[in-house]
């Protein structure tokens, strides 16, 4: 019902869509009672909104803590609920490896095993170093499978299975709690018994290697634990969505900082947009970002960016630092505001991430839709507070259809 | 994905959630255009309404009349649609009889059985005096069944069987006009014969009972129609439903005056707290209610609170009384105003009763949510109008998980 059918006719309009990460506060003592996006100086986000429509957007459904990843699924049209299997081909994602269809995923801990066999500490004492050396010690072929390894922060990592007829179907390693033995990895599905055995025969075989390491050899002599077990949980499949131009007819590229934004862009078939001087971080160069995107519009009808920044602000408990990195994101936003003849700008977040709670809240995000002749409401600023006087109640799921519907590209429903 | 998993992190935060029946209103004449709500002197809700956020609730979905029992059931998030069989067993909880898992009710109506045997008057000329005397005469064991039957309201009653293998998929007696003869009841599936066996002898012998009771044979003997026939209709089941605290993870309380919501509150599993001096009518302790609530907050995560008297001054057709009953419950609230940093404070109705219309309506009903450091929007007092400008615009059945994502109680849904 929603597909792109009136593409080619005259006036019909691309569309930008911008999620800034974590986007969404709660008022900070810090800035005078005010969230971050109150407090920035925003005139260009203000300028859009005053001159579009304003509101609120629930990610996934009203009151659920979204993560960036179901929340940038169910923003795109995919229901998480359907096509979300786990977490750790998300986190993989997450740390830059490739996960294609057919790979099964998992997240890791390192974790000290006693000589009794036991976990003794889930954590290996929340190891501070690289484990980059380890992960590729224990990168490795078994059975006809490649196990690939990349470390996360401290004692996380995560691991991924390339290879023939694997299964997300089998259970964790990881005991949960220390004083256990690590378990033994059993399919919940007949078909998963292979995925199970040869999951079984890598973390033997891992065992002597980690227990031989040189890192950990240096660990016990200075008095450390060592990350002598990985333990392995949240097996998922990559998830195999529909093409996004075969489910919109759009064709469509992605600008995004953190691999797993770009990650899930690519499991839908987009183009990924490299922009110089981005990193994925505080200091990514946002300029450069929004001037990739809008040269992107040029040859792709749907243009997606990530701005990283706020939520990382949010999770380090600034919001002064999130105020700020808003403030030069609505900087960049500049090269947006003469656009509205040609293109469908849509601001929003993926979730909230307030400062002042550090972690991602079921807060609603503030929405902006802007075009030339478009529809006008009385949400006069781009906050959570003005916006709540905005016309937009939305579902992120329904978020697609919307913008579709405002760049006048889709076909009647009826007559 | 909405369990209170986090329960026992910093900063999470225990809910109150008061209903107070029959809120919403319609403008009223007699208040110079303005609803009952927007008429009260409400200091104490303005404050937690402009600290906090506000809007329009939905009972059931957009444009239902709910009834209090639906409209609760869908409040706590077990959907009416699914778990309600029948306004029966609400309506014998109402009249506060036990009605347990197994049991089968049904609403009953005193009528006069003429000799001919058809019936002359479905409602025994609305019967003014009490039927309590009648309705013991034919409380009794028939075929290992128990028979139970409290007076309602004139004519009305309830009743409830108590026993085995008792089935709610029966016709009714009643036969719905006068001019008729009471009608056999009849089974719609197989499995609920006997129970349709054993209500016909339960009506047959109780014809007779009835017939020679002194209450009606000094009606006769008045000039007054005989209640000599018990019509009965609306077979159902109590509900089945998920303990609250397995489905939540919520120890959970109930503090109401009237007995259907404690009905309800108690099929969850919640306890029942008895505060004094409440009646479930308009002259109800609010004082003494509230701080019943308060106080069992110590050791519950989860209290909800039904305040019967709007509803009550709605059903009167007075909406001077119903302002009076709202002011005299915002004094009340007095004891919430300091609890905003452990406590989130939703308060909103479980439907509109506008005094001018004398019953319930569907218009949605006010709402708000307030707790320290949490969301404001720009409803800056708590009424139908100025609720309008709020940010919330929620359907009653996604309220729990909306209180539980402000409480920071619940798992991230992602990564």
């Amino acid at each position: 019902m929603i597909y792109a059918n009136r593409l080619h006719h005259e006036g019909v309009k691309k569309i930008l869509l911008i999620i800034m990460d974590g986007l969404g506060g709660r008022p900070s003592g810090l800035l005078g009672g005010r969230t971050s996006l109150q407090a920035a100086y925003r005139p260009n986000m203000n300028f859009l909104v005053r001159n579009g429509i304003g509101g609120l957007m629930y990610p996934v459904s009203q009151g659920i803590r979204a993560g960036s990843d179901t929340s940038h699924l169910s923003i795109l049209g995919y229901d998480p609920r359907v096509v979300y299997t786990g977490r750790g081909p998300f986190e993989a994602m997450g740390l830059g490896m490739d996960v294609s269809k057919g790979d099964v995923a998992f997240r890791a801990n390192f974790a000290t095993r006693a000589d009794s066999g036991f976990i003794s500490d889930r954590r290996a004492g929340r190891i501070q170093e690289s484990t980059d050396e380890l992960c590729r010690a224990i990168s490795l072929n078994v059975g006809g499978v490649t196990f690939e390894v990349k470390p996360g922060v401290e004692h996380r990592a995560a691991l991924v299975m390339h290879g023939d007829h694997l299964s997300s179907r089998v259970s964790d390693s990881d005991p949960h709690e220390a004083g256990k033995p690590p378990l033994d990895i059993t399919a919940t599905v007949d078909s998963a018994k292979r995925t199970a055995n040869v999951l079984n025969q890598y973390l033997e075989r891992i065992r002597k290697i980690l227990d031989d390491h040189p890192f950990n050899r240096d660990r016990v002599s200075n008095g450390k634990l060592p990350a002598n077990e990985l333990l392995i949980r949240g097996a998922g499949m990559a998830p195999d969505l529909q093409d996004f131009q075969s489910k919109y007819g759009l064709r469509a590229a992605c600008v995004a900082g953190i691999p797993m934004i770009s990650g899930i862009c690519k499991l839908m078939g987009m183009d990924i947009i490299h922009a110089k001087g981005v990193t994925g971080r505080l200091d990514s160069d946002y300029e450069s970002k929004i001037s990739s995107a809008v040269k992107s519009l040029d040859n792709h009808d749907f243009v997606i960016v990530n701005l990283k920044g706020p939520d990382i602000a949010g999770h380090d408990g600034n919001p002064l630092a999130k105020r700020d990195v808003i403030e030069r994101a609505d900087s960049a936003y500049r090269q947006l505001v003469s656009l509205g003849h040609r293109v469908v700008i849509s601001i929003t977040g993926d979730h909230s991430t307030p400062a002042e709670y550090g972690d991602h809240s079921g807060d609603p995000v503030p929405i902006l839709i802007y075009t030339e002749n478009g529809r006008k409401d009385c949400a006069k600023r781009f906050d959570e507070v003005s916006c709540s006087r905005g016309s937009l109640r939305i579902l992120s799921g329904d978020l697609m259809q919307y913008l579709l519907s405002v760049s006048d590209i889709t076909e009647k429903y009826g007559a």
